[in-house]
């Protein structure tokens, strides 16, 4: 492993001084029914109840805040069409900062409206033809836009690992880390400060069955490419991880483990009616593995991240009317 | 009004102590979408994140913790197919003592076997034949039982004004309060605490257009009794005030606002979509209000109570989906 494909605990803490006032300290809360099925006692870090509705907004904060005003000035781009595009559009209005998001032509309304609600101008590609990546980089080239990609960049991953610091702050000590992996920069960043700060402490990573590109990754010592997952947890629908997130997390996480995309649903219906949280598929995707029983550490204490929030109802009803 | 008729803000500070590591420390939240709508500066007070989903177990916890042993011995008993059920029978499993809960057998099961999974017995009766204030009071003379009635107790009362103790120390100054009334119990004890530390706030009431029967005994200037009410807000469908909670709301309370249940299930879907947060017909009617305008405070900030978050997901999809 490279020296410049790690970041270090003191990275995290200078975007924790970066986000104070304007990241929320999200609320830790616990559940006697979740300790029960559990066996042990859990305390769930509420990243749903973040600005925007998800974690994404710590790294995006994080990485357009350290740029010069001249390249504030020309703007930013990245493409999405979930957490991150609203965490950058969010970002930059906050840093007055241009946002430009490259964006599937058939993205929801919501995502879109939201994103330009927030002053972004959003481009939109054929999802079938175009290489998201490669246009964004390409009007990035065009622009002179600096482009903040959603987990390959080490401000990031250091700005998502405030997640853990906080929650760390927040718990006490844990036995346990369990967090959702989809690109992988919010374990990588949370794996960096538990290494740090509690080095015993298991870090465990979640994905759907259905998106184990990070799993089969580890197994093979290195990156593949799997089908484009076609799972509930959207946010977590990723077909290979990236090469800084994976460099850290093969030293760092301990173990990944899978659920399937029924477990998830059934964690957002008892975040629902046990603990009153609303959590998009992703977002409640590492309780599940709590639920599932997927996750075997009886009496011990775990600290569990609830990573966004971003579901409508209609969809939310659409899910749990199902199973 | 007779000086037994009132409760002391000292009164709630004891409550405040007994309660101390049982019932949480709720989390106050903001969203700039809600003050966006409401042209204020608004946190919100999540006792929908309170243990048993509801402010109700601080009442509860605060009466019985302060029986003595030849009571709690004997046990208590309350009548109530909602969050006061559920509260009595949390805090008599968690002070040793027994529970019997009157309930309508035509209640949801789910209300029936969450009291017994607390170690409540249960006791039905016809909802249509039978009045249930008088079971209760048969049941607990026949068998020696302490009545824990949902808010015609000061000491009910002084528990529930904790919520405004606490959300006046996070939240700091505020120039209005804004909690639901059913029974009156909540915003009597929230009202004593906002006017004993922060005289100049205004205390605003909110009820549902078809459950409004504080706001008619307010303006009648004595408790009056109004049809049973048919509105979605379950935990407002209140006759009468209580005779304790009308005391001290009419000398504290400065206004109820009305909000249609169509206006309540739209809050619903705006705390479910824009905070993700769950909370249930009569625990959003106070953010209803603001939302649909009905308080008029402008550039003010207020506090706003969600008072209970329990709805099943098939309710609420009903809900929602009819709108």
């Amino acid at each position: 492993m490279s020296a410049a494909a790690t970041i270090t605990v003191d990275e995290v803490r200078a975007a924790a001084q970066r986000l104070a006032g304007v990241a929320h300290r999200t609320p830790v809360l616990s559940s006697q029914a979740l300790d029960a099925r559990c066996d042990a006692a859990v305390v769930v870090k509420c990243e749903n109840l973040q600005r925007g509705g998800a974690f994404k907004v710590r790294g995006a904060y994080n990485a357009i805040s350290r740029l010069d005003a001249g390249e504030l000035d020309r703007g930013v781009c990245t493409y999405s069409s979930g957490n991150h595009a609203q965490a950058v559009a969010l970002a930059a209005q906050l840093l007055g900062a241009g946002a430009t998001i490259v964006m599937p032509a058939d993205a929801p309304a919501s995502k879109r409206t939201g994103a330009e609600a927030l002053g972004a101008e959003v481009v939109t590609y054929d999802r079938y033809r175009g290489d998201r990546a490669a246009i964004a980089e390409r009007i990035a080239g065009e622009r002179g836009l600096t482009l903040i990609p959603p987990y390959e960049h080490p401000d990031v991953v250091a700005g998502q690992g405030t997640v853990a610091l906080e929650l760390l702050e927040q718990a006490g000590p844990l036995d346990a880390l369990v967090a959702p992996v989809g690109g992988g920069g919010l374990i990588a960043g949370c794996a960096t400060v538990a290494r740090a700060l509690a080095p015993r402490i298991q870090v465990l990573g979640v994905e759907p069955e259905l998106g184990d590109d990070t799993n089969r990754s580890l197994a093979a010592g290195e990156r593949v490419r799997i089908a484009v997952p076609r799972t509930v947890a959207d946010g977590q629908a990723v077909d290979t991880p990236g090469e800084l997130t994976f460099s850290i997390n093969r030293e760092l996480v301990d173990e990944i483990v899978l659920v399937s995309d029924a477990e998830i649903v059934a964690a957002m219906a008892f975040l629902f009616e046990r603990m009153k949280l609303v959590a998009e598929p992703s977002g409640a995707s590492a309780v599940a593995a709590l639920l599932a029983g997927r996750v075997r550490l009886a009496g011990s204490r775990i600290g569990v991240i609830v990573s966004g929030g971003n579901v409508d109802p209609g969809r939310f009803c659409a899910l749990t009317a199902a199973t």
